[in-house]
């Protein structure tokens, strides 16, 4: 593991890493050295970003492709039901770019990294004749003894959704805040059976959960919380609409919760809910391993993950 | 952390990933669950291979691009005393690829992470317009209680080095075999004050430890292990000549093990050395804060990192 000496980057980053009791050896040998809990499952989580693909740096600049890079793993974590321990950041660099460019990249990674306690404890840097890569992995550990998987998901269980959906393209997919204190303050609360982070769009992910816990969900429409920047879309009118609930179904990059408990659980969850970000009941698990939305006058619809929905039956 | 569908590549990839008892969660949640010892440091490299910069996988051809990216990282975990747990990739991969490229990409890795016990517990694939990008991060634990650092060289050690260096650039680069069993036999049998991977090449990464230890090191010029793959170098007349002794010092990519002890340890070493893979003390480490390489008619020159040898005094 080499942070090269590009802009004389490595050494600002290293001077910028901050630290911790967890972290018994930063940046600057072959490899990081972490102190871990026995009594945790140790975490990794990991995401490849690609100027084009993730984010245009042009437009978005440096500063939010480098947050954002960190940020999603940090969601990744949170929906594990755990917390930070370090981040390692590896970029290749457009050779074009400048050590203000640089700098503003890592700001956006260190900045996050010091608000979540999830100091930079090593990476790699290049630079080459290619667009912008920046590939960030996270070292965290279960709140609890362990985690929080999405193939816990039991029949009957309520299925509740951080937050409101649709419409990230406008702006969240790259400032959305990662939902850390949302699940830690889940675990205090409840027991939950599993869980998820929403980035590829709530149809996708609900499927995930439902796949791996060979189970189907019935999801009530007008309970699915439709995001306020979903507005900005051609196609909604207003956000009760047909086209306003299908992308806050099928939207991407939400990075919002999805979770599953049972009806007790989610009655004592409710009840002592503080903080600021609203928890939604939208559906309830069964046991045919199907996905169906119902609407306000209970016609019922097949939910196809990808963004489809087919009348069912 | 997500592995998505790009020619059903990842399914493939979970059933080949193999598994072990640290790996409590491997590919398919948000993030992997691992098992850690609390005496033990946990580990973490990570290193991004870039096409172009790396390798040049039109030459090369996938597999030894995969097998470069996981080899890279071990050769890191070695170099800190450690042995490895699970491995995680994120790739780009050209989308003009087809499926059998990404899966000879795939075995490249896995085979290394099933021949060295580091099951791939996750990572992330993308396709996308630009050339192929390889992220590594593999994760691990200290062989013994703490890990060997650049930063414990000690006036008086014997410096020594595994194997033979230079000319790598003509096959050994994409083909070396990381030392992880190296490293464990030398700390079965020595106590080891510091030690480093032979990446950046051995005038740069032997500065990497006296600039981390404050010390110097005096190199004796004829003990200096030359590959015989250095005779491919044009300039290179037979391998006793200075400019072979040029390539084995600041030729990069060797993956040999860098290390220093005491002169005590180095005897009980090497007298139970029995690894087919040679251990030659090529130097001293001393307080004055500079590098000399003294030749066999006693000539001393300074040795600076990145390539250049100058007179000394």
């Amino acid at each position: 593991m080499t942070f090269r000496p590009e802009f004389a980057l490595i050494e600002r980053i290293r001077k910028a890493a901050g630290g911790s009791s967890r972290v018994l050896l930063g940046i600057g040998d072959d490899a990081a050295g972490l102190g871990s809990r026995e009594d945790r499952e140790t975490l990794v989580a990991t995401d490849m970003l690609l100027d084009g693909v993730h984010f245009v740096v042009e437009e978005c600049g440096p500063y939010w492709a480098g947050r954002k890079a960190l940020a999603v793993n940090l969601s990744d974590l949170a929906a594990m039901g755990g917390r930070c321990i370090a981040s390692f950041v590896s970029i290749a660099i457009p050779r074009n770019w400048n050590a203000h460019e640089a700098d503003e990249l890592m700001r956006g990674v260190l900045e996050l990294a010091a608000k979540w306690d999830c100091p930079v404890a090593g990476g790699d840097t290049n630079s080459w004749d290619g667009r912008l890569v920046i590939n960030v992995a996270v070292v965290g550990e279960t709140i609890e003894a362990t985690s929080i998987r999405r193939a816990g998901a039991q029949v009957g269980d309520v299925i509740v959704v951080s937050g409101a959906l649709g419409g990230s393209i406008y702006g969240r997919h790259l400032k959305f805040e990662p939902r850390l204190d949302v699940a830690a303050e889940l675990l205090k609360l409840a027991k939950l059976n599993s869980m998820i982070d929403l980035s590829d769009g709530l149809s996708s992910d609900l499927w995930h959960i439902l796949r791996a816990s060979h189970a189907g969900a019935v999801l009530e429409q007008k309970r699915i919380p439709v995001h306020e920047d979903v507005r900005h879309h051609a196609d909604v009118v207003n956000l009760s609409s047909p086209p306003a609930l299908a992308h806050a179904l099928h939207d991407g990059e939400d990075f919002e919760l999805l979770f599953t408990l049972s009806p007790a659980q989610w009655e004592t969850l409710r009840q002592n809910w503080k903080l600021p970000i609203a928890l939604t009941k939208i559906g309830t698990i069964v046991s045919e391993e199907a996905c169906r939305i119902v609407s306000e006058t209970g016609e019922s619809k097949e939910l196809v993950p990808g963004g489809y929905v087919h009348r069912f039956g």
